[in-house]
């Protein structure tokens, strides 16, 4: 079933950016042969050296590597910073046989700090001699991803074109906080499929726009947040066109939906994920806005975490979206029982309604709007003390 | 010093809308004439039967009286809960031998639960009874605003116009939250200037937006928020024209600021409040947009809470409230330590700036962009567990 897609390899070590030895904190995805390559990135204006980097150097035909660390960001440290991601992807270059350019860097972690560049050049060049195609050297890769999850995030797809199979693996890091600075998603999703980087940058962008860009742990966006999509053409199904490339498109979106999904569950002191469905709207950005309003709500969050089938809560969060729509259209449902409709609470069972959100890690909240056919999904994790806890008392 | 507004007059008591016998739930605000007055609304979508109803009235040169209660939102209520308001007016106008039109209304605690009429009429009619202008007076007035509040909010100024003395006199309650349901931000300014109802509604809505409009507790927009201003013109001094406009617009601006600030010390859990200035920027919208994104970052506020001089938290909020600056000029200062300048991280005595954050309530942010000459203040509370616990466990 998850089969790695051919051409690919994985590895991952720890090399002493982050304090207990045994966690992972550099890793490589390879590929065989030079890739189509595309990123989405951060839009945050402070954004980090590896960010520049890869902005640059993609959308590329010919990019082979990625190389990644934890435990260090290298946000926020200027120039040398700059000059320090690029020697990072020279030295996994040099490790791999391939030119600087062919390499792509990402980076989480501290912010504010220089990297340690004898390290990082040393646990580069070990990780190079360990890439292999095992359960072991995917699960070691994933993990030099890690902050503060507690879970790899891997996520895989296949499909059929033109008499062959065409594979998509991702794997990526949660938006979770790292002591003692914010939170990074980075995201390396690799295939066999032969695209063009246009088409990857394409295919990429409206896949994260429905995935990643639907996902909400805290509302703080990252200083590194980066999804990278390479292409090696190694399936042998030659390049593809339409319909595969619709089926391409599919297999990438639900991947990155799965991908995100694992993020938001698996957010810092997390104890529901919210799937957040609001429909019923104009166009798909008015549901977008609606929807992250819902999910950044600290008063919503709580209450998911509380059990309480808060519909106010709900209903006065959309209600400052800065969308227009009319609240006498407006209903509620929460894990499949309706609280709210056309405008006005409905009388329902509150202590069942508690007892189905306690029992459950999901909590299904479909808002509906009476202004459209436009909907999307959104994730979000709640709101515990525990989320406090990580991010205000590290230091105590 | 804290001298009342002439010919207003104030009481408060409870009738049982709150479950503890002690706790005040209704009160009145009332001239001995008609003044002009104005207010300034929630912007949400999903607003209160209250609001409606002012919105209608206002401005005007005819009103008398405010009726609040607090324990009942009147939201989400329909057409029986604007009945319920009006019916709340006339009431109160009844009881203080007033016309209905004279009356304005203020609700705030649960929303979606229909006024209990009978309690109201009853708690209104003896309210009347005790209006009086003695500090006790006052004080059960302001105890009648509050939901989850722990202390009154009520502030003065005084300022001399034509040879008179105007006073003016602010009273409100906490954004924080109310079991089972979302908090309220309510107030009253009385004065005994003399403006006409299209003064009082722009100096009222200038006062408002460098005060209560920059103000964050959890980001979250309510349902029932009301400020609203009353001036009856008993000072004597006559109708307020230039340059004395300009001190009561200032005088106005300052109590408005006086009671923010009270809000956000008083908010849920909170441990700190964050004096957050943003200057240098090319206008004071973008100001107030950056300052709004720092106030309502769970990270920031952890990390104020958790006395973590975090700069990386602060500036990466900056970076993504949508204003267009130039990273490399921007520069902060908390409690007065230069943490970062021109784009880059400074060197500081981490511990000593914990410490600093840890001894004082307030936590002054100083965020300079290299813009232009706009700014902005803006206060915002920390998040601590309580908060979490507050609105998440109050069912158990």
């Amino acid at each position: 079933m998850n089969e790695l897609p051919l051409g690919f390899r994985f590895a991952g070590l720890h090399c002493g950016l982050k304090r207990t030895p045994q966690k992972q904190d550099v890793a490589i995805v390879a590929s065989d042969a030079p890739c189509a390559a595309a990123g989405v990135f951060t839009r945050n204006l402070i954004f980090a050296a590896p960010v520049a980097l890869d902005r640059e150097r993609t959308p590329s035909e010919d990019i082979q590597a990625v190389v990644i660390n934890s435990g260090n960001a290298n946000a926020c440290t200027g120039p040398r910073g700059f000059e320090d991601a690029k020697r990072m992807a020279a030295i996994g270059a040099e490790a791999l046989g391939l030119r600087p350019e062919q390499v792509l860097v990402l980076s989480t972690g501290v912010i504010g700090q220089f990297l340690p560049m004898d390290k990082i050049a040393d646990g580069l060049q070990r990780t190079a001699q360990r890439l292999d195609r095992t359960p072991e050297a995917v699960e070691e890769c994933a993990r030099g991803f890690w902050t503060t999850d507690t879970k790899s995030k891997i996520a895989y797809r296949s499909f059929e074109a033109n008499g062959k199979t065409i594979r998509l693996m991702g794997v990526c890091k949660g938006a979770a906080m790292i002591s003692p600075n914010m939170g990074t998603m980075l995201a390396v999703i690799s295939t066999d499929a032969q695209i063009s980087p246009a088409t990857a940058k394409d295919a990429l962008s409206a896949a994260v726009d429905t995935s990643f860009n639907c996902l909400s742990i805290d509302g703080h966006m990252s200083t590194n947040d980066t999804v990278l999509l390479l292409a090696n053409g190694k399936s042998g199904a030659g390049p593809l066109a339409m319909p595969e490339l619709a089926k391409f498109r599919s297999a990438l979106q639900e991947l990155c939906s799965e991908l995100s999904y694992a993020i938001a569950d698996d957010g810092e002191g997390a104890t529901h994920v919210m799937n957040i469905h609001v429909r019923g709207c104009a166009t798909q950005d008015n549901a977008r806005q609606i929807a992250r309003k819902i999910a950044d709500s600290p008063l919503v969050k709580c209450a998911v975490s509380g059990g309480d089938p808060n519909w106010g809560r709900i209903v006065s969060a959309a209600g400052y979206a800065g969308v227009p729509f009319d609240p006498k259209k407006v209903s509620l449902t929460l894990q499949g029982v309706q609280l709210y409709r056309d405008g006005a609470p409905v009388e329902f069972d509150d202590v069942a309604v508690s007892q189905l959100i306690k029992e459950t890690r999901e909590v299904k909240i479909v808002l509906t709007l009476g202004e459209g056919n436009a909907e999307i999904r959104f994730w979000a994790s709640d709101l515990t003390a525990e989320y406090v806890r990580l991010n205000a008392d590290y230091r105590t």
